[in-house]
């Protein structure tokens, strides 16, 4: 469906419940809290489906609009949830509608509104709540811009593109609060993170005269730096950051004394073919698999197999 | 002058000139590249003074555009540069006209285009290419978002405003490859700084409570780490990472044994009452001084005076 036939429809029903996807991230949450703000100013009762596995870091946006216990909704939208597999544990409940801009969407919705161009779901969002109500509320325009920062790592990543910019200029416009958000957002980390950090970038190891960076997070460095698994957000990202690093491989002890792989490249490696060697998989870019050895012997495993995929 | 005006004298003037600023960074550099290659598709001999402060970061960007020796300018033109007191060093020559944004512009030039409300000078320079000839090439619109993305930290920093975001959109509709530039600019660091940033991380000192973060870096780190003066870029900023730290200091030990600190705060700190004691200064949110004593000794000082100043 287009925005606007979305918003007439939106105005037909009511006790909306809005569902975020599996492992929540600022986008999904974002976008639905945002959407549920705009539903009941345009007067309609609505409600975020409390997903479980929300962190920390997006937990004061999103729960304010968390559903209470026993409510019955009448119309589920699922907001920037590609497919049903992706449905937030003990979610069991019927989608009725699916706002998302995934091109791998699945269609699985009775109706939607996917715009495969966007980088954000945010993006979508924006454009259904102006259509819905004419204007966004400054909390709409917080909401929104950590939908769209966080999917774009602060206009850094590749996807970002200049309706991605445009949007978030026009949120600054209805009020968003940019510099606050940016620095809870993307500046400040736990202390925990800090020293995982300098443990990951003083151990790093090159190979192949740089080409391969590689970093290693056993649980013992967990231990020491008293992280858990929110402090680890994004943490295959550190190894990229190697100048000259084509291939950037992040290994992960696991508590059952196995070791994960997360590699990731540039266009001339194929990290999929990498990994699929191990049982794993992913795409020609970003790829990950599971070693049943112990770090520094799968290390070994790996780096063999780089060989001879990678001559 | 305004926008259109300054096109107009442009045109009418001849081998220009370009002057970036003492320590140049992106937006000086880029500002003054794209200007250059757009008075070149104007028409014009255009030059940029080669600027020998210029660090590798930026080198490609600006250094197919410096005059060859002899060039003998008859309209030169300050990009970015808020003072004489900012000219590079071996600069002699007068100035026509300044291009600049910053508020505390002195005026020192005959004639100027100023816009203080802009984050970055590249937003004034897109205009005026706009104005010059109509549209950008690709070149310049590459070398504005070098410009505009520096001087705001890929949109993170406090200075980004609606119209920062809506003139990189712009860049991007003149072909810029965010894409590219931003791993280069954001992204990319050598393996002396991941060395460094791994021993700062990970000798992180926290005070009252961790609202003090204090990173320390050492001559014998820079030695470890066979990191150069350029490696050190912006690390100011690291201890300021640490979730709850209102203020954050960075020790640096100098090459004659004192001690150099930098200090950054929240707006309930004043770094700059805080430096001025030991004879140095800033603002109040940043500021810096020297004590001539070796780095342990002076750490304490500098905690006593800030337990002294900030009860």
């Amino acid at each position: 469906m287009k925005i606007s036939e979305t918003a007439k429809l939106f105005h037909t029903k009511d006790n909306f419940l809005l569902l975020t996807h599996k492992n929540p991230d600022g986008d999904t949450l974002g976008s639905a809290a945002a959407l549920c703000s705009a539903l009941r100013r345009a007067g309609k009762t609505a409600f975020l489906f409390p997903n479980a596995e929300m962190t920390e870091k997006y937990r004061s946006y999103a729960e304010p609009f968390h559903a209470p216990e026993g409510f019955e909704p009448s119309f589920t939208v699922a907001v920037d949830v590609a497919s049903e597999t992706l449905f937030p544990p003990c979610f069991s409940g019927e989608v009725d509608f699916c706002i998302d801009h995934h091109p791998s969407n699945t269609h699985y919705a009775p109706k939607s509104l996917i715009a495969p161009s966007k980088a954000s779901c945010g993006e979508v969002v924006l454009q259904l709540i102006k259509a819905l109500n004419g204007d966004l509320s400054e909390e709409e325009a917080d909401l929104l811009y950590v939908a769209v920062s966080t999917d774009c790592g602060c206009f850094v990543y590749a996807n970002t593109k200049a309706d991605t910019l445009r949007a978030a200029a026009e949120l600054l416009d209805f009020g968003a609060d940019n510099q606050t958000l940016n620095v809870k957002l993307f500046r400040k980390v736990s202390r925990a993170r800090m020293k995982i950090e300098g443990m990951v970038y003083s151990g790093m190891e090159f190979y192949r005269d740089g080409r391969i960076s590689l970093a290693t997070i056993t649980q013992r460095m967990l231990l020491e730096a008293g992280a858990t698994e929110e402090d680890l957000d994004d943490i295959s990202g550190l190894a990229g950051r190697a100048e000259g690093a084509i291939l950037s491989i992040t290994v992960r002890e696991q508590s059952d004394g196995s070791t994960r792989f997360s590699l990731r490249s540039s266009p001339e490696v194929d990290c999929s073919a990498i990994c699929s060697v191990f049982g794993g998989g992913g795409h020609a870019m970003a790829a990950g698999c599971t070693i049943h050895s112990p770090v520094e012997k799968a290390k070994r495993m790996m780096l063999d197999v780089i060989d001879e995929v990678w001559k």
